[in-house]
């Protein structure tokens, strides 16, 4: 294992976060929130220590990474990240309980947006810019922006692929440019360019230019953390609708605004992921319209409530104009099967993702006619473009570790007296980045009633979700760490 | 398509429905039910009305089977049985709704046990037997039985072998000798001789002859209809412990017993998915004992009843000897885990088997260490034989089927108004053949609120869990039936 290259990468991520910790600093000292400010400045110094002792310790070695390598390293990076990126909330007192903040932090970093707080309005502004911004960070991944701003050069392109290939979302990593620090850079603009764009339509509608930030940066990065108490449920329908339309927006694959930007418009049109993202979210709002009647006011009323609900779990956001706790069993199957679906693949949102979808319906059609006629050679074609059997097999591998870690975190986290349904989609919510779930973790409740046992297989679900579970699967393999000595 | 052979097939099939159909007639006959009489006296006309037809219309034609033919020909076999084996509940009144006779019907053959009757001990002698029967005949698979007795002689090997391969469960066919009708004769003597045996050990604790006999064909056939309406909690402690046994004893890959039979002790005792399958029993029964300290009187008591609930849900019988509906949330979790997980392949139980779980976890970890060293070459294996990236390819389509017929059966069932739970445990109970869910279908409740749509949902996710899937899948698909002019 390649460490000291790991040490100064993690060195790097680390600094990034310290620096990107000035703001809601700046915004404590402003408002003049005394704890918060102690809070962000120990934070800080405490981090710059680490990447001090880092980039001291970690000195020289220039020599190649593997593939491994990339995985345990992306796995590290995050954790280290959360543990350091849950001082503000712990030394501030905000949120008294280390492991509370580290949930809370977690659930910010891999976008999924589960609280454990009952109040959010009761946090203070400097924190609450930090509790959405670390949305907006882990959307489209940190690893990837100290790629995109080069802190590493083109100097280790082995490095650099391994990375990308272990943190971007999707069964294929989908290479935009031939140099991987340029795919960063056009990803990050692009990501940057819409989150503007969004806080601009957001201003629009009235809302509080705070308000507009922080609510963007938890639709950009599809996390989902709101800074009122009932999400967005108390903004105006034009605010509401406009959340709609951007979490749909940042659920699509980038690589389609790309090519939106080469004016390749047609291969954009024909692009079958996108083509079942969006029949899956049109699919779903006109079903859940239909069970609904009645059940609001007006149509408009049931049409904005059904499709912001829709775009918000399809795209594992988590944000909630209305309590679909409430709605009936065929709704709320609807949206069970949302959860578990996702958005598409190299966007920020999470879940098993369409592109999966595609391949595993596709590579079972293919079993199927294999049974029918074993004499014929059979391939899986996506987009008309043959899908390598490496990439089958990886999928196929990623059902099975996905509905393993289910049923594992579903037992565990049973040990406390919820009910079934509580426990269940507190699961999925985790793994799929999303947040609310149904009855004890609905939309109005939170997730801090859980014990520290659950909290923390919670914690190693939204890791590993956000991270596609594999780099995280390998922290626990034994296989990893036979190769110490190397 | 090969027609005539398969209308010759069927009709066999059927010959053997309705001689086996002649006993509950006697039954029924000799303890003057009048009604019960009726309705196996015209069903039985009408079956045997069925095989005349069929075999006047399909003479001739010896040429071989295919494949596709052979799972054809499984699916649509299953589907004329359950239709025609439906009619004596229907016809006598005893179920009086024909879509309800046949849910019971097809829950008997493909020995689930859901049931839709409130009140079983209502029903009369000749219906029970004949209800307990079918999960005898559906257990072990009546193909292979009609294999067994031979009426197809040695004359058509390609054809018995893709019978046998589609009604089979499990990943790979056990061969447990060259010749297919051999195998299947030595299949049906240990499934024979352990019923008589189950029987005689009923009879010892007291058990009327009627009662041990239907009890021992829904315990062989691990189907679960019992004939009290408390199922077996009402039986003393031994009768209830002799249930437990042999429940899980017909949950063993029959092959075991045959080497057993050839005094290969030591290839039992390393067989992995025996080993797997123990280790999930015993394991479960101690953590669901633990969880229930206080909940029943003594220790004794609990222990039983863990024990009981854990062999009926994991050899997917579904006799119940108390309300685990009631259990706390982690005993309930652990009971949803052993649905899916259910009994070993080549036993009479369903659920997705053991020697699947075994392939899939052991091809993930592959995976993962493809992982991290791209370069070795990684094979799977079971028992020291390397399993077939054939047979890893079609577990991990097993799967992904699996999940997606699933999800659809959820959200169809959905649109009756349970609850989540309700919806989720109808569908993992049905489809994994085991009978009892939680809630509105615990063990203290039946299938019979359901819409008529839910009902036909379920049926076919019985069947298509009995046949394991793909038998049912392919009448669905048009590349079947692209074939017809063949």
């Amino acid at each position: 294992m390649n460490y000291k290259m790991m040490g100064r990468f993690i060195g790097h991520i680390l600094l990034v976060e310290a620096v990107f910790m000035i703001v809601p600093l700046a915004i404590s000292l402003y408002h003049k929130e005394k704890m918060a400010t102690i809070g962000f400045a120990a934070s800080l110094s405490i981090i710059l220590l680490f990447v001090l002792i880092l980039s001291l310790a970690c000195k020289g070695s220039r020599k190649g990474f593997r593939a491994r390598e990339g995985l345990v390293c992306v796995g590290v990076s995050w954790i280290v990240m959360s543990l350091l990126g849950s001082l503000p909330f712990y030394i501030s007192r905000e949120i008294p309980f280390y492991l509370d903040a580290l949930f809370e932090t977690v659930s910010g970093f891999t976008t999924t947006g589960a609280s454990i707080l009952p109040e959010v309005e009761k946090l203070s502004l400097g924190i609450l810019y930090w509790r959405s911004f670390t949305h907006w960070l882990g959307g489209m991944g940190v690893l990837v922006f100290v790629l995109a701003v080069g802190a590493f050069g083109e100097s280790s392109k082995g490095f650099t692929m391994h990375l990308l290939r272990a943190e971007s979302p999707g069964p294929q990593v989908g290479k935009l440019v031939p140099k991987m620090k340029k795919t960063a850079e056009i990803l990050y603009l692009i990501y940057m360019l819409l989150t503007v764009v969004n806080i601009v339509f957001l201003l629009f509608g009235g809302m509080p230019l705070f308000d507009s930030i922080c609510t963007a940066f938890g639709t950009a990065g599809t996390g989902g953390f709101g800074i009122k108490n009932d999400s967005i449920a108390s903004y105006s329908p034009y605010i509401q609708n406009v959340c709609t339309v951007f979490m749909l927006l940042f659920g699509v694959n980038f690589s389609c605004y790309y090519l939106l930007l080469l004016r390749q418009f047609y291969s954009v049109f024909k692009d079958e992921e996108l083509r079942l993202y969006l029949g899956i979210v049109l699919g779903s709002i006109v079903l859940i319209t239909l069970n609904l009647r009645g059940f609001y006011g007006t149509l408009e009323e049931t049409v904005r409530h059904a499709a912001f609900q829709v775009a918000s779990i399809v795209t594992t956001t988590g944000f909630a104009t209305t309590d679909f706790d409430l709605w009936p069993s065929f709704s709320k199957a609807i949206i069970l099967g949302l959860m578990v679906i996702g958005a598409s693949a190299g966007s920020t949102g999470g879940g098993f993702k369409c592109a999966r979808v595609l391949i595993v319906v596709r590579s079972l059609r293919r079993n199927l006619r294999r049974a029918i006629s074993p004499q014929k050679v059979q391939v899986v074609r996506i987009n008309n473009h043959m899908i390598d059997e490496k990439v089958l097999e990886n999928t196929n591998a990623y059902l099975s570790a996905y509905v393993i870690i289910l049923f594992a975190s579903f037992i565990l986290v049973s040990i406390d007296q919820f009910s079934i349904t509580t426990n269940i989609t507190a699961v999925l919510s985790c793994f799929n980045n999303i947040g609310p779930g149904l009855e004890a973790v609905g939309p109005t409740c939170n997730f801090g009633d859980f014990s520290w046992l659950s909290k923390l297989v919670l914690i190693v679900d939204m890791l590993a979700g956000r991270l596609e579970i594999f780099p995280i699967l390998i922290l626990f393999s034994r296989s990893t760490w036979g190769h110490l000595k190397n």
